[in-house]
């Protein structure tokens, strides 16, 4: 093992056996935290090749359980995103995806950081369970077309092992070691085929858009290295995407955007991600082609009655996508009037992400529960005219007081006589 | 601490706070092994500055006791290699300077790596003890002026258990943390000046000149941060030093440089160190000066006296100085003639002392005995002219099959038409 983190640090390339060494090894209790955290550090420094990122994802996947989706026909197609706020791409995609005839059979996770995650947002939809078999998951990809629900099975134990340590040694933000584990965990649920949402931005994990770019290559060259067609978007996370931040609030706006009535922005990246799946799929020979036929499955209604089938097939009720209000409401709405006149030039993701955290519509540790029913949503976004007195967005709370959210969310929103549009979709990397 | 790991990895400079916090906290076992080996592969890329170095060096130091020497008169000076094969320069010095009047209170080490150390060459004389309690040692400095002894008291332990995870996680080869480690130790051992024999070459630690020169000047550099008078000299350590190498051969060589008989580049390097701490003992002003004095000490016998006096003070047997063979003898001697006429092209130091270690003179694991008598004599070294069948070296052998010994000689000294004739002392830093 010093052997191996010696020349890793002298920035030699470490073979596939030494990366199985040390990822069996550490997995099995036999080599101690202290020397795998100094490689960490030197993989930290001097990265790692492409061959040495699909070693390593190879490694953390066969540490544990691969999920086996042969028996389901047709290639299946997940997405990944890297996380934002307002991000509920996930919800309105599968369906619209599953529409077209393509399997989607969705491993997601739960809210880490400010906002709920996909599976916290659709337990806002009464009776919705995301913890479901293996056997009844395949069952309903196979029936239906879509599922989305946890992680099942014990999905790469060395990734969760290395994650950990990484998390106490400042060794998180390494491009290859971030690669490696995404990709070894959706390696490990059986699809086909792979969508990377890469958001860059205030409200993301990469700041930078150089960053995200480094990423999305790095995910798009593993998946090469190992076999998986896979391909990126570059998105922009500086503001939220969408106008709805909030469990029950989101899934009122996907409801809106399988209805061809949602917010321009996430409707944008929602439409060209199913676009790019659809060809990963196989049913489109070009995006231009599959762009016509995401537009029929929402305007038809059948990726709108895909989600309804997913939500009655996972025990939700399907009354849902006519009468949202079935989902927990809050006690009080609350207006945010802008102080002036002027464009929106800022509304900080971040921000808007914790302060709907604050409302108890995220967790602040790991074992908060959530509010379904708070959020916030936004009836402005960057680049839009306001009037002095008219309201920027509306907090939906369950307690009367909210002034620290809203100095909170006036902070971050800035209104100027000049704002720079945003360019939501900013690179394609296949 | 992950903080400070962090810091230091985007290449922040760590406060004397942050630096106490990592090394007290690890001293008191209350930050864990995985968080201060990432530390140290971060410091191992990102160095560290002149005031970290100090401070490092400070905390190890006070992690642990600290020998007080103010009740011996005088300014006390010390010195420090790095160490290598046939380096018995402390042996000879020790006495020169304390005839000068410069008390020498010196704490030496045990053999690590191919050949004995200074303490286990003392040791190859009857009688002569190295373990001394405290008192004595301040007793027998003050009396007669040297000591040379094994570490007293818990030195910097915080080094101890930071030196012990270094050595399993690659990060043993970082200036910064060789220097403080170093230093450490020796402002811990009491002494008021320093000089320092930084060797570079095959038989020395830093193989290259350059980073030979890069630890002398992090050496001297935190001496200047922590108030104490330091230098250093770069020397040369691809030959063995003087022509013997093993204990009690390399005593009697001492009593020869004492006697002004002993070879030119260890008597070259003994006076040029001991003419450096008459200057920083305040005995001398200029190295001049003090050119006159030590061979003053030589010629008049007062040097070879003080030696005598320790080895006496010491419980050992002070014949020696006139019968070296009261020490233990070796049954064999056996030549190695030159297979050829030619220059001395090369004598790989780290070889000769293997060669040396492989007859019994020095340790391959921790517990293992020493065998005083054995090891190797040289009659050649580079540039020396040798003619075919003449004796290159006697090795000293306690058995008489020394076939692989001689073949590992034979493979590390080559025999040419041309030799570069060697540079013994590289530079001076102070």
């Amino acid at each position: 093992m010093v052997d191996i983190i010696q020349n890793k640090r002298d920035g030699k390339t470490l073979t596939k056996a030494e990366i199985q060494f040390f990822v069996e090894g550490y997995t099995a209790g036999k080599i101690p935290d202290y020397q795998v955290s100094a490689l960490l550090m030197a993989i930290y420094f001097n990265s790692m090749t492409e061959s040495e990122r699909a070693n390593l994802t190879m490694a953390m996947l066969h540490s544990g359980d691969r999920l086996d989706l042969s028996s389901i026909p047709g290639i299946k197609v997940d997405k990944h995103s890297t996380g934002g706020v307002g991000d509920k791409t996930s919800l309105p995609l599968a369906p619209i995806v599953a529409a077209l005839g393509i399997p989607v059979p969705m491993i997601s996770g739960r809210g880490l950081g400010h906002t709920g995650g996909t599976l916290d947002k659709l337990e806002a939809i009464p009776g919705f369970k995301v913890e479901i078999s293996e056997a009844d998951f395949k069952k309903q990809v196979t029936d239906i077309g879509l599922a989305i629900i946890g992680a099942t099975g014990n999905i790469a134990p060395a990734d969760k092992k290395i994650y950990a340590l990484r998390d106490v040694t400042a060794t998180v933000d390494s491009i290859p070691l971030i690669a490696s584990s995404i990709m070894s965990k959706k390696i490990a649920s059986g699809t086909d085929a792979l969508v990377l949402d890469v958001k860059t931005g205030a409200g993301a994990f990469m700041k930078e858009e150089s960053s995200a770019v480094d990423l999305a290559n790095a995910l798009v060259g593993i998946g090469k290295q190992v076999g998986m067609d896979c391909m990126a978007i570059i998105s922009d996370m500086n503001q939220p995407l969408g106008n709805a931040v909030g469990n029950a609030l989101e899934i009122k706006e996907t409801i809106d955007i399988l209805k061809g009535q949602g917010p321009a922005d996430i409707t944008e990246l929602v439409k060209r991600l199913a676009c790019q799946m659809a060809v990963l799929g196989h049913k489109a020979a070009t995006i231009a082609d599959a762009q016509a036929m995401v537009d029929q499955v929402i305007t038809d209604g059948t990726a709108l009655a895909k989600f309804k089938a997913m939500v009655v097939a996972q025990g939700g009720n399907g009354d849902v996508v006519n009468q949202p209000e079935i989902m927990p409401q809050a006690k009080y709405k609350i207006e945010l009037p802008a102080k002036q006149n002027g464009l929106v030039a800022k509304m900080a993701a971040d921000e808007v992400g914790i302060a709907s955290m604050l409302l108890g519509g995220g967790r602040q540790s790991k074992d908060d529960k959530i509010d379904y029913a708070v959020g916030i949503q936004l009836h402005k976004k960057i680049g839009d005219q306001v009037a002095e007195g008219e309201s920027l967005l509306t907090i939906y709370s369950n307690t009367q007081n909210v002034d620290k959210i809203k100095s909170l969310l006036y902070d971050n929103i800035e209104i100027n006589h000049q704002a720079q549009p945003v360019q939501l979709i900013r690179k394609i990397i296949q």
